[in-house]
């Protein structure tokens, strides 16, 4: 590698000067981000400050054959920024202007560095906003590139539903356009789509036009403790064959109740729990919290809030709840992994990983965006102990195939990096072939984000 | 061609029997489509049975080189189902089981041939619907294959957004399965959106995964007449900042409206014409279609249906638009053409479009769904009259133009097929040579409808 680099380096210099960063902080910084994974040190970072900029790099990666690797927030789970054969980390946060807000038809373009709480902070004044709504700090880019979601899936879909259209830079420096700002079109491949999760193995997505919603007059939440999962999953798929206007819907695990109120000083029901949030008009959600109310019939405890502060209160429990998880084993991180399956057996495969987790030596407290059918596990283990390391791996891998053999997938929103490329072929078979293929066609030479998704 | 259909049919016909048709008739019913393009026909006909079945042909295809074009209902617009290179039409109509319909995830699985009317005849014991609603009578498998909307995308999304996975067999014959049944995915790229509006240049569909929702408790319609189509297009967009619980907004102008008074007797007002639906809980309904009349200040008119009859008068007027537009000019069948903007450039384009078509002879009634913002306009004119052919071809060429300068498309929902092909490289620039990477790299023999999107 430092073969290549040097020419490289030599060449973009001149441009890049001192945003170019060779020191151990900067690549460490750059190839660690919020996996359990250990670090993949880049060679270099160069910190990108346009479109053309991002072209102008990605020239010389090819002409130099090295390896490029697009980093936003550095929030990625699965070791997506990782680089694993070294190479350029092309840091892009600087790249965060909002660049045009069209208030009438509810969409705006931004560059990719721009945080969702920076968009949503700029818009306030205009009564809408950007919904998809993540626990970590992200870049709209990195959003984009690895598919993100979060909890208000359920209502307003995921990154993949909200991108209107994207530039991308291809690995040979081309600037290519992809959608646009109709709201539907049916002309050519859903590019837009196609680089939507491909998590910088195809290009680097360096704007972003997406969809934004007006800011719901009203909203009403509650809390419901069941006595077991069969009994929230059962009223949420009534909720939502019922059509109720629900904008987020999450489900924790008796752990994860215990580890709250160990955490939170709380002494709330210490069983499978619901959090449940309508938005709309004033008369739907009061109309649509009343019938929630009446269809959780198998509720042992329903605490709907009376006022915004007790709604806040209520919702700031569950953004606790990670913090409450590592909370019950300090000085541990975790593994936080996810996946999604047809919501009919979310209780199925929940109780069928308990099962696993029972055999191990490992607390794994869990909570979910159950109106998906997403879930997540914190594996708190000792990356110290071998054997913990050997069970956390186990049961990871066996909540993957439980996932996959019950219709659903190996990851529903952090994705696969580093960290879940061993499971694709089990999900998707000869598919996989045909991504493969794909790849090859748009990036001959591998030099984009090389060794994630798949290994070529 | 029929140097190499014949070892093709003579290796295909001891499967295939009298499933192989090579009629005159067969041809040319499997060769034109409700497309104004001039036919082009098949040099034969094959019904396929099953995923399989596809498989074996799609072999033989490529060992035998000869061109693949799947069929459906025949429904296309812009001669997606044309033979302009001969081949095969692959007649997948018989394919029309439904396969699985699960109540809890409310999804289900169905063949490719399974029309929406069926699929919601077969479900109307569950509650369930599935929500996109074309004027054709159309099969999923094509639905999907041109990413087709209609009247409630603006509610529940396109086929892009409500199909969770497909069956897909490759050129050759290798069969794929892509997404899954779990609600989101974070795994490898999606290729169901790339399979998606690929009009089977990529592949053929034989089974599809889509979402269900319930049918909504109550409705409410109304129709509103406005002096201008601003006036209409800003209540639109009120309505959409309000979030209100739309399920159609559908748009006709003065001359559409002219053309349904003339054509079903009515006396309405021959003005721009909103035509609005909200579903959801009485409620919601009553609370929405209430905030909705308060915000069309600018109406002149406002008719609110009192009964599911008069709610049944004012959407029949709706449906008839096109039968409607057709009676102005008897015998003739005109294009039927497409394009979507952003919701604001909606009267500019309507306006701009409607100067155009001032300058020539011919009549161009207009109907869209406008919370879309995509719009239809007939052209009217005489195939046999060269003048009124360039007429028409100038002002679809406008149009497109207009569509694409003001940020939009040259199709929201009919597709490209050979029709619309010459527009893409100005929608797209290189864009459209990254989808043409594509397509060589998935069909490097250019067997799958050749000639359709692009040229190679």
């Amino acid at each position: 590698m430092p073969d290549k680099l040097s020419p490289l380096l030599a060449e973009l210099s001149p441009l890049f000067k001192d945003r170019i960063l060779t020191s151990s902080a900067a690549r460490e910084h750059h190839g660690s981000g919020e996996s359990h994974l250990p670090a993949a040190w880049p060679d270099a970072v160069i910190m990108a400050h346009s479109t053309q900029e991002v072209s102008t790099i990605l020239s010389a990666c090819t002409k130099y054959n090295v390896p490029v690797i697009p980093f936003g927030a550095g929030s990625s789970l699965e070791g997506q920024i990782h680089a694993p054969h070294g190479g350029i980390s092309l840091d892009l946060s600087a790249m965060d202007a909002i660049l045009d807000v069209q208030d009438a038809d509810m969409d705006c373009r931004v560059q990719c560095g721009v945080t969702r709480q920076a968009l949503n902070e700029h818009l306030r004044a205009t009564g809408l906003f950007f919904p998809v709504d993540l626990g970590a700090h992200a870049t709209l880019g990195g959003m984009a590139a690895t598919r993100a979601s979060g909890t208000t899936t359920v209502r307003y879909g995921s990154m993949r539903d909200l991108v209107l259209g994207l530039t991308v830079v291809m690995p040979d420096g081309e600037i290519i356009k992809t959608g646009g700002r109709a709201r539907k079109s049916a002309s050519g491949y859903d590019l837009t789509r196609l680089m939507i999760g491909s998590e910088g193995t195809l290009g680097i997505i360096t704007e972003l036009t997406v969809r934004l919603f007006g800011i719901p007059e009203a909203s009403q939440t509650a809390m419901c403790t069941f006595e077991t999962i069969e009994d929230a999953t059962e009223t949420v798929v009534m909720a939502l064959q019922c059509g109720l206007a629900l904008n987020r819907i999450e489900l924790a695990d008796t752990l994860q109740m215990q580890a709250i109120n160990r955490y939170s000083k709380t002494e709330l029901p210490e069983r499978p729990t619901l959090w449940v949030e309508m938005t709309g008009s004033p008369a739907t959600v009061e109309n649509d919290m009343e019938t929630f109310v009446a269809l959780a019939e198998t509720a042992v405890n329903i605490d709907q809030a009376k006022t915004a502060e007790d709604a806040a209160r209520i919702w700031r429990i569950r953004h606790d709840a990670l913090y409450a998880s590592r909370a019950l084993r300090p000085g541990i991180k975790g593994i936080s992994t996810d996946v999604c399956v047809p919501i009919s057996q979310l209780p199925a495969c929940i109780s069928a990983i308990q099962d696993v987790i029972a055999t191990t030596s490992i607390q794994a407290p869990l909570v979910g965006h159950v109106g998906d059918g997403n879930f997540h596990l914190v594996l708190l283990y000792d990356p110290a102990d071998e054997a913990e390391v050997c069970e956390a791996k186990h049961i990871n891998a066996a909540l993957v195939s439980m996932a996959i053999e019950m219709g659903g997938t190996c990851t529903g929103e952090h994705g696969v990096g580093l960290g879940k490329k061993a499971y694709l072929p089990a999900e998707h078979g000869p598919a996989l072939g045909v991504m493969a293929r794909i790849k090859r066609a748009i990036d001959p030479d591998n030099i984009m984000n090389p060794g994630k998704i798949f290994d070529l």
